[in-house]
């Protein structure tokens, strides 16, 4: 029987000594009511809540988790690391190791650097791309996530409209909208932001259409400026190389992070030989950047990327979680738009405006032990099996069941609706 | 016998993948030839490097290690934690521990947050300065270090000038430069960074004067502008509290990482109720900010900070290391300028305008197995002991009368030229 009462406890304790008792992209402040804030342990698939409350993640960490929680190989490698060396006066030998691996690994690569966020590696790619050719005009499609720093997070409190003066929108998979865009830029664009696919919250993803990637890198080309693919969030979960390589274009920069090291703090930047002056004349860093045990815990994650089939079985098991899931909700009487790539699943429901719900239907798969967002994309991992996908349709049976009943009773989320509203 | 051929080859093949071998505040570019880049072990006081020769350590990672490298406490709670949980979809109860932990023991904090990056805690601290009343402008001291974000990187390489745009500097520890700046800032003051002492690279260190501290506090009182000590690099080894407590002045943020967590990736801002509805009003976040292992880290490193005379003993250590020194240069011809708190100490040569004698002074250290700099604070840790400092002691003894040899003959770093004269 699902219970809160701890959570609700360290929440009250938190309110008293952090700002709202959460901040970020993990706070649960847009979650359905009752979503448990602080977990307490995790293996594999699965993470425990604060009451002992056991889930099956589709979150992953909002991505980190790739090969399983306390994935065994990894593990091993940052217990080795940890008895020698982490954070030291210079790196590790495991550092040369590493960007070796990556620019083995990711096609348009000459050379890596390494950082902690995923919004270092975006900001050294700005920084690069303004370096390159001392340009200033930087092009983001609407809504697109890059991080959180002044010149992108997505809430304008605390920042100048100086931090974004040369950042130009354009629609995603719009040529036309991504044309215009250059040309307001005219001769200052220094380079263009490209998601991998739209996986922006709250809507629907789509994947990139080929004849838009192309004519990103040619424009780019024309104008001698940076393609930048922030693969962050997409990493790995798509192919074993940067993600536009599915659509045949290959960027100048391209941003990684929270798989690269199966849950270790590491990210990353990587670029081909036209960035690599560039690159060097920035100066970025940061007190971790160069800590030993989480390169070597991305060391044995690529080896694993590398040498088994995780990928494809990450695939299969999100097409069956998806076939399953759409023909579920098609048997209660539901319709779901489940997009993007499987092992990346956004699912929103058709006729639900204000995503009442969408929302109702997360709160009842969570009380039965299925972690789901209903506004963010959700994440496959590569150690969940068709055991897995069974229990969840189980749970979810029983939450469309739940809401189809209390259907009419439905209430649309009040944070959602200040935030939609504000 | 020292030797450097292994390090020589992997910088070989780093130059290969890595923007020209290495970047940031570790790169060894600007240090004295033959200083080793990459390290494999660490353990306690000592650093060993790839050719495997052994160093006593006085850089500590550049300040993360506090305690020792390794510490079996740290280390107990990193194990502990790691078989429960890390990076999962929210954070561990630890969190709340560890911010309880934050506000107990630093005086003017009623709230923390958490991040990576020393940059990411100086980051929040002029968002939430800016968001506060809504103000821009933001006083730094000329040359003051306080991260590596275009904001405040110290080279301009793929910065904008809008991105300090409303950055005012003044020299530090001067009143009048401070309040000049802050009469230009008019009514536009949103906040006034304040370095814990004067810690700037290639200078002598100074510590603050309580009048300029006092009036820093008093300015931001009068114009309703939050005042802000960033401890980042300081932090635990002045006081165990904010650095400024040392003068009787109380901010309303402070910035600290480094120490925290003795060496796991962590840095956090905390801040007085003041400034709690701005904190919470700006989206920052990170991938990893929320996972528990470093958390654990922070909490056991700063239980060992509260229920033991670690300061106290490093205190003793640094001036026993401080009077040896400047005893044993005197002997031998020379005189140091020895400056700063003797747990951060600065060691520059008098009559050395081009840090020649420094710099040949430390490479001579270092062949004998002591890793100084010659142009950076340097760093005590709690696990030195007097047999460390002797030791010590024997090497640079030999050092100085190797360079009281060679002084004529000695170079300047080609380097460092370039960078003085760039």
């Amino acid at each position: 029987m699902w219970s809160g009462s701890k959570d609700k406890a360290l929440r009250e304790r938190a309110a008293e000594v952090i700002p709202n008792g959460m901040y970020g992209h993990m706070s649960t402040v847009l979650m359905p009511e009752d979503y448990p804030q602080f977990f307490t342990r995790a293996e594999g698939t699965r993470i425990w809540d604060a009451d002992g409350n056991c889930y099956i993640d589709y979150m992953c960490a909002y991505g980190p988790n790739l090969l399983g929680y306390g994935r065994s190989e990894v593990m091993d490698a940052v217990r080795k690391q940890q008895a020698k060396s982490d954070t030291t006066p210079g790196p590790a030998p495991v550092m040369v190791e590493l960007a070796e691996a990556m620019v083995a690994m990711i096609s348009h690569a000459d050379w890596a650097m390494f950082c902690k966020n995923g919004s270092d590696a975006t900001m050294m790619a700005l920084m690069i791309a303004r370096a390159y050719r001392g340009k200033r005009k930087v092009l983001v499609a609407k809504n697109a996530y890059h991080g959180a720093m002044p010149w992108n997070t997505p809430r304008p409190a605390g920042t100048l409209p100086e931090d974004r003066a040369h950042v130009i929108t354009f629609d995603y998979n719009d040529t036309d909208s991504l044309a215009d865009a250059v040309r307001e830029a005219g001769d200052d664009l220094a380079g263009i932001f490209a998601a991998p696919f739209r996986h922006d919250t709250f809507a629907d993803q789509s994947l990139p259409d080929a004849e838009y990637a192309r004519t990103a890198r040619k424009l780019c080309d024309e104008r001698d400026a940076l393609l930048i693919v922030d693969d962050v969030r997409a990493g790995l979960r798509v192919t074993r190389d940067c993600s536009w390589e599915t659509v045949g274009v290959r960027p100048d920069l391209s941003a990684w992070g929270k798989v690269l090291g199966n849950g270790q703090p590491i990210s990353s930047l990587v670029g081909n030989d036209r960035a690599r002056k560039a690159a060097g004349e920035i100066f970025v860093t940061g007190s971790f950047w160069f800590s030993a045990v989480p390169m070597a815990a991305a060391l044995a994650t690529l080896k694993i990327v590398n040498s088994t089939d995780y990928l494809e079985r990450m695939q299969d098991i999100g097409d069956t979680f998806r076939a399953g899931l759409c023909a579920q909700a098609n048997d209660y009487g539901f319709a779901l738009r489940h997009t993007g790539p499987s092992t990346l699943p956004m699912v929103l429901f058709e006729e639900d405006p204000d995503l009442r719900v969408g929302y109702g239907f997360c709160r009842e798969a969570m009380q039965r032990g299925v972690y789901f967002s209903p506004y963010h994309n959700m994440f496959i991992n590569a150690a969940m099996t068709e055991q897995d996908i069974a229990e969840t349709l189980e749970a979810t049976g029983a939450a469309f069941e739940a809401i189809k009943r209390s259907r009419n009773s439905l209430k649309p989320s009040a944070a959602l609706a200040a935030l939609m509203g504000g």
